[in-house]
């Protein structure tokens, strides 16, 4: 940030008085604007066993496999996120279910919450952001080629769970 | 937002190419400017069996009681920064336990995050949010003065779970 989004008049990088954080602070309104983390919101969805996962058509990553998601938004919730870019980035329609992982990754300002779902109906295919969609049996998973840390992470909590029946909420830490 | 952060020039509030949402554009340097919900991570601390509660120095709710919480900074992990809050608000250090209550407000977007916390010492007491910083008898927690309904929520679930000895996350959407 170098210029004011209220004013337009150009910031300064600073404390304000009764801060301990340095913040943009405008040299004409004085107004203070903050920079805070920003969630992200993805879905481990299912149909029939089978796990539904997005070949990633942009970048960063691209090319890797990855479950559906992305920035939350203003105006909904965390489930509304989740099955919202689900239906982006893989035409799925899913009923989100219970949290999987809270994962917060603090070199780069993100938590990220990744739930279960459950598909509505066998519909899936590419979109803008992935280039090809697909359902995975547990076996056939491309671990090698997952887009990343948070993915292979959350697959691997949903299929402990899936596999001993206790779904349950995960949370991890990442450093760079 | 009326200017760009990055150039200053005007912005204009409208829906980018591939994109489905409004959001503000530079009409100079072409530059999307996203706006995303803000996550308040907060920390229901014990000290021998009693619980911390912070009465508002500050709008909104100015002279009501809260568990001390606020917006997650940048470079910090959820659970880093409800202990900030908690020493920032109430001058009380914690060992941040598990995690309580995950709550969206989307009319607001906000996700708030709340945790049990371990008080390490019994040193506590007013800062510049809070006039008065209170150890709280689960008989005496000033249920009709709380500040908030995220404060409310928190406390009983983390009562209710504290009773049964089956401490849990509990998961909930609060509309207008």
């Amino acid at each position: 940030m170098k210029f004011c989004p209220d004013c337009g008049a150009p910031v300064r990088y600073k404390i304000p008085a009764g801060d301990h954080c340095l913040r943009h602070v405008c040299t004409a309104c004085e107004a203070i604007h903050y920079s805070n983390p920003k969630l992200v919101v993805g879905c481990v969805a299912e149909w029939e066993g089978r796990i539904l996962l997005c070949r990633r058509a942009i970048e960063p990553r691209l090319g890797y496999w990855t479950m559906p998601a992305g920035f939350m938004e203003n105006g909904e919730t965390t489930r509304q996120g989740a099955a919202r870019e689900t239906l982006e980035e893989s035409q799925a329609a899913v009923e989100v279910l219970g949290l999987v992982a809270l994962i917060s990754i603090p070199h780069i300002n993100q938590v990220h919450l990744t739930y279960g779902g459950r598909m509505l109906q066998a519909e899936h295919g590419p979109t803008l952001e992935s280039s090809e969609v697909r359902l995975f049996d547990e076996a056939d998973i491309p671990w090698d080629e997952l887009a990343f840390r948070t993915v292979q992470h959350s697959l691997r909590y949903y299929l402990e769970d899936r596999r001993s029946g206790c779904p349950q909420p995960h949370f991890l830490d990442l450093n760079p």
